[in-house]
Parts: C-alpha cells; sequence; structure tokens
C-alpha cells in the first residue's frame, strides 16, 4: 500500500464505500442495541490495545512524520500529526474516561401522560451511522470512534491523508476492542484510501450514513455542506476574538489576552482577533501589545493600531477572516461594543467570543448580542473545551446551530424517539 | 399580479431574494432581544387582524380554489386548500394559543459552576432566520409564522403556488399584528413570486438563512436535500405503518386500524400500510378488510391478501413506497414481528409506526428495532401530532435525527448558547 493507502478505480471506489455503508448500519443495528456495560468493555479494552501496541503506532506514526516532512507541512501541521509515548497513552485514558461516563443511550427525557391515558416517553437513541471527516490530528480516530461508540452509533472515519499510518494503526486497536466484547468490528471503520472522490461518495450515502460530522477549516466545511446529501453537523474551526471593553481591568485583559492567544495557537479556542475599544487606546493598547510580542506574537494591526506599535505589520482586510492557527494575533480598535459586536458578527466563525470589562450590563449586551455557540465574559477563550465545561471527552465544538451547539460529547451523539404506549385508544 | 404571483426576470428575482434575507437578518436580531410580551402581543394582534379580516381571506381563498379546480386538482387537494369561516377561526385560535405558551427563548437548562468558578450557563436563543417551504394548505402560513415568531425568529415562508393569495391574506394580517406590537413587519416574509427558482436560491443563502425547514413530499424533500447549502430540518409526510401481531386482541385491532387509516386520510399520521401476522390472517384478515371496506377504503393486497379478500386489487411494488393521503390501503402478510421491523425500515418514512400486541416483550421488541420518530403500542398513528402530546401547535413532524424528531413546535425552533461568566480566570 503506498503512503496515499489503497489506489482504486472509480467503480471499485464506489463498490467500496457502498459495503462500508451497508456493514456500518447494520452493526449500527447491533450497536444501538448494546447493553452500556458492553460498550464499556470494549472501550476499555480498545484502551488495553492501544497501550499493548504502543510501538505498533509510534512506528506507524514515524511513517506519517516522514511523508509529512518530505511533503513540507510547517511546524504547526507536523506538531498536530506526532505522537509520542504520552500521547498515546493520553488516547488511551481518554478511551477510558469515555467508558466511565454515563450511558447517553435509553434515557428518558420526558414522560407525558395524556388524559386519554396514553403514556408518551420521550427517550435518547442512537444516531445511527455517522461519517466523520477530519484533518490531520491522529488522536481524533480514538475521540471520535469511542464517543460513537459510546453513544450506540457505528462510524465511518475518514481522516487527513497526513496521519493516514497512525490513524490505521488506531482503528486497529478500536477493533480488537469491538472484539473482544463480541461487537461487530464493522462498528469502527475507515476510508479504505485517502482519494478524496471517496469524500464525495460518503456525502451521498443517505441510505445508510444518517449524520455527518465534519471537523475542520472552512474549506472543508464548505465542500461537505455543498456537496452533502446527509445532515451535516459542522464543527468549524474557531475564528475567536476577545474583546477589551472601555471598563476593562488592565491587568486582567492583559493575563487573559496573552492566555487566549498563546497558551496554545493551534486549539480552535485560540483567540485569532484582538479588538481594543477605541476609548482605552492610549492606556491600554501598549501593554498589551507587549506581552503578546514578549510572548512570541506576532502583531498585524490596523493603521491606528501601527501608530501606536511601530513593531505591528499591516493587517490586510483577509487578515479578519483568517484562522491562524499560530502565533500571530490581528488587532483592530472599534467603537465600542455595538462595534465590536458588528465586526465579530461579520468575521467570526460563531466559535468563541470573548469580552473583557468592568461593566456588567455590557457584558451581557455583549453576550447576548454575539451570535456564537459559546460567548465568556472576563476569562479566556481557550477554555472552549468539553473537558473543561465538565462534560468529557469531545469530537469538537459545533459551531452550527441544528442539534448540537458548543461541545459535542457522547450525549450530543444521540437522536430521541417518541415511545407511545396505549391500551387501544383511538382518535376521535 | 397574475395567479403565479409576480413574474420576475432571472436577476430581479436573485436581487429581491437576497434583500429579503437580508432584511430578514435584521429582524432577526430584534426579534431575537424582544421580550415574551411583546411577542405575545403580536401573536394576539394578529390573530384579531384574522378574525377582522375573514372576508378578505375568504374571497382570497377562492381565487385560488377557482385556479385549484381549473387546474383539475383533486378533491383531497382542493380540501387541503379551501378555507371556511371555521378554518379561518381555528387560525385565530391556534395564534392564541401559540401565544398563551411559555416563551421558549432564554431558558436556563444546565448551569455548571466549575471547580475554578467559571459559572457556565446553556440556554436556549433563536434559530435566527428559518426558511419554511411546503406545500398547499393555507393554514400553515399562520401556524409557521406563529412559531416562528414566538420563538424569536425571522421566518421567509415559501408556500405552494395553489394557495398563494389565501396566504398572503393571512400573511398581511401576521405583518398585522408585527406592527401592533412595534416589531420588524420583516420578521415574517414570504417569497414574493411562485416561480421555483427563487426556493433555489433561497436554499444557497447561507450568510442570510439559518435553517431550512421544508414540509411535504419526498420529492420536495429530496430536492432540498440535495440543493441545500443550508442546514435542514425535513418534515416528510409519513408513510404510517400499523402492525398487528399475532398476539393483538382481534376487537382492539380492528377499531385502531380503521382508525389509523380512515379517521382522516390526508394527514401524516395516517396509516398507509397494513401489515398482519400471517399466524393470525386467517382470523384476523377478513374483519379488519371488512371493516376498512364497510368505511370506504380500496384495499391493495399482495397475493395472500387478494386469496382472502377477492375484493382486493394487486398492490404493486410501488404501493409499499407510496403515501396515499387518501382512502386507500396496502395490505401485507409478514411471517412475524421482525419481518414486520425490516418492511417498515426498509419502506417507512421515519415518522411514526405502531405495534398491535398483548405481548409485552413482542411491543418492546417492535419499539426498540423500528427506526422512526415516534413509535406505539395498541394505539392508532392518527395520535401522531403535537396537541395530542400536549404540545400545542406544531410545523409539522420531523423526521430527521438532528436536532427535533417528531412534532416541532416553538421550543424545537430554538438553539442554544453557553454563557460563561468569569473573574479574569485564564487556563493553565
Amino acid at each position: 500500500m503506498s503512503a496515499e493507502g489503497a489506489v482504486l478505480l472509480k467503480d471499485d471506489l464506489n463498490r467500496a464505500m457502498q459495503g462500508l455503508g451497508r456493514a456500518a448500519r447494520a452493526a449500527a443495528h447491533v450497536l444501538g442495541l448494546a447493553a452500556p456495560e458492553t460498550k464499556a468493555t470494549a472501550l476499555r479494552a480498545a484502551a488495553q490495545a492501544i497501550r499493548a501496541r504502543q510501538a505498533e503506532i509510534l512506528d506507524a506514526n514515524a511513517l506519517d512524520m516522514e511523508a509529512g516532512r518530505a511533503k513540507g507541512l510547517s511546524a504547526a501541521l507536523l506538531d498536530r500529526l506526532l505522537l509520542d509515548p504520552e500521547r498515546v497513552e493520553a488516547m488511551a485514558r481518554g478511551l477510558e474516561e469515555i467508558a466511565a461516563f454515563p450511558d447517553p443511550v435509553g434515557k428518558v427525557l420526558e414522560v407525558r401522560k395524556r388524559p386519554n391515558g396514553l403514556v408518551i416517553e420521550k427517550i435518547t437513541v442512537p444516531l445511527g451511522v455517522i461519517g466523520i471527516i477530519y484533518e490531520s490530528r491522529p488522536n481524533v480516530t480514538a475521540d471520535a470512534g469511542g464517543l460513537c461508540l459510546k453513544a450506540g452509533n457505528a462510524a465511518i472515519l475518514r481522516g487527513g491523508s497526513e496521519s493516514f499510518h497512525s490513524s490505521g494503526a488506531i482503528l486497529d486497536c478500536l477493533r480488537e476492542g469491538l472484539r473482544t466484547a463480541g461487537l461487530p468490528e464493522a462498528a469502527i471503520q475507515r476510508v479504505p484510501t485517502t482519494d478524496r472522490a471517496a469524500v464525495g461518495i460518503l456525502l451521498t450515502m443517505h441510505d445508510t450514513v444518517d449524520v455527518i460530522v465534519p471537523r475542520g477549516g472552512r474549506g472543508l466545511i464548505e465542500r461537505v455542506m455543498a456537496e452533502s446529501r446527509i445532515p451535516v453537523m459542522a464543527h468549524l474551526d474557531g475564528l475567536c476574538h476577545t474583546y477589551v471593553d472601555r471598563a476593562a481591568d488592565l491587568a486582567m485583559a492583559r493575563a487573559i489576552v496573552v492566555n487566549a492567544k498563546m497558551r496554545r495557537t493551534g486549539i480552535c479556542g485560540a483567540t485569532e482577533t484582538l479588538l481594543l475599544d477605541r476609548a482605552v487606546a492610549a492606556t491600554h493598547l501598549k501593554p498589551i501589545l507587549d506581552d503578546l510580542i514578549a510572548a512570541g506574537c506576532e502583531v498585524r494591526g490596523d493603521a491606528d493600531v501601527r501608530a501606536a506599535e511601530p513593531r505591528a505589520k499591516p493587517a490586510s482586510e483577509q487578515d479578519w477572516d483568517t484562522e491562524y492557527l499560530a502565533p500571530i494575533i490581528a488587532v483592530k480598535l472599534v467603537d465600542g461594543v455595538d462595534a465590536a459586536v458588528d465586526h465579530i458578527n461579520c468575521h467570526g466563525s460563531h466559535h468563541t467570543e470573548a469580552i473583557v470589562t468592568g461593566d456588567r450590563a455590557t457584558a451581557e449586551r455583549f453576550m447576548s448580542h454575539v451570535d456564537a455557540g459559546i460567548v465568556m465574559h472576563n476569562t479566556s477563550t481557550q477554555y472552549a473545551d468539553g473537558g473543561e465545561f465538565g462534560m468529557g471527552a469531545e469530537i469538537g465544538i459545533s459551531t452550527g446551530k441544528l442539534h448540537a451547539r458548543g461541545p459535542v460529547g457522547a450525549e450530543q451523539l444521540t437522536s430521541t424517539k417518541y415511545v407511545v404506549r396505549g391500551a387501544g385508544q383511538v382518535r376521535p
């Protein structure tokens, strides 16, 4: 097999994809009715397999890293791709945490006893078959596969071509877990090639796939939204803003901004644009930029920012729409909270948006007017994370408005069903 | 204006649609922040306007009926289209009921207090701008417009061309309600032409439209799923089944089947296919078919059914996939509950599926294995209705698995937002 996976002819590819879909549908039927303990056993066995096969996984990752370096991937992408013993152990622990969480299937959300004697329960059920399309990070294979399994769904994974070998080795461990628990291995499958045409086919398989979860940049999400014949739960990388208001405490603003941008620059909750209230530019701009630059951040500013800080490079119009995922920040002066809201609603990705202010009313105005899955007052956008929210592992942060918005864990990978129990009632 | 509405040139149509979208987005911003009482005032004033303008609405409807008769619409479609004083009053009452229901926006669904002091609330927010595409029934204009308004959303309505004049007259009343409450009239708009190209444009307007709700037959839903660049909440008409099991009480089965099929044949919860356990065909088939035929129902059966009941016409393969919405039923003998489940999961529309049986375990097996938004034991599929569920008015029954499944009322027309309040916390 080449580094790009098996090369399949178009008809063979189509046949292979349809086969994947049918196998997933059959597996989903079994998984949807599996006992909570059976699913937990599979997850724990998969974690054990990951520990036992650490060397294999690292060998596979070395192949991906080599190919990545040969391809000239950026340092940030190579870091995303890299596995080491610690990251492998983190995947295993993640699966064990998913195993330990309450089972999200079969929960009774509502009971309605109607005057005519009908009893109507609303219960959680699996979504069915989920197609997950993601980019380079290999650990998503374990997290996404594990969360789908926990929620009784079959998964068809399509990771980035860069992590093809690493993902394959991780998938082997997940399937070993399924076998150990007596569950069908087809519950977690992956697209057997990195050929992009496979994604196109996957997006049309509405008979066998219930939901598509794309996780990645704007290009990927837009392609998926344009081509998919299947409902999509979109996970766009975050173009997050931090707005520092005129009523912000300077020390707090400095600490929050540098954390929001620089704690980790490659995660979706990292702030990409700083908006500063013009009213406090004279006092607040310089110290905040000093901190950022001292931390190794490149600053790109509008004309006002550059006038105050000669080390700032010019920001182009495109910068306001760019997710750097790198130590770069775009900085703009705005005329108060309403201008900040307008900029964010125009340029943001509806992910996570924060305000720093001592004025409670301004904070509430910002948080009610900004259209985003997560809005924050006086804290760092880097907290946008299922774990930090106390929700356990996540596939990502949903930026769509339907179904789930914000962190998506096993609970968000379920649907509902109304179960109506009667004794012969007929409708008058 | 012709009966088909204004005829617009392609560029003009595109410009008109984009203008609709921008106006809706601006109105949604106002509506999303409107007080519950303001929205309720608008709904009550709209109800009053409908009563006050009854004559106007009936005149408009007479034009639609005349055009419909000239076009040769079926009796069933003409009945769906017809308004009379009673149906007009029902629309007004429906809006008042929506006004009286609790406001679904700003509800705190969860509060998480994190060890680091962050307080995370999950609250309900409007979806934003909803595009609703529906077929002939003019009262959907009032229900859909009213429910969107209640949930703080702006609506862009695109009803069937058959009800163009009726819908226009009803829309005028809704807008009068908005004016009375001081809300922007653009909160409820409709596509100003019946040109089908307008739907194509609407489905690409992802900058200004957040969700598309198609309500209609398979053809409409498939077109929308294929073309939409916007997330879709699908409302497919129901291809509902009633399965009569070997352990069914005959008297109960007779009462349920005739009600499920014949109470009203034009609603989405009407049963279209009867599946009968072969084990009780000798005792149960004839009496059930006698009742149906006596009630005026045409029976189409497989060979076994026709052997037992000579009045049955032959069912073709296509009958198992047909939503008659008429006094016609397809009847098939199956080998027990598992065969019934297989038939339903293959031919159903995931709407509402019922089993009649005295065996509790068989009922639970059926209800857990059937993949549908609503599953029922010992009652009539005609109960599939938001009102009967105690949920108030509904736009329809969602047959998708994402976001809302089953009856969709104002509560289901909301999204959520996480509001995080801190005191300067930064992530370690």
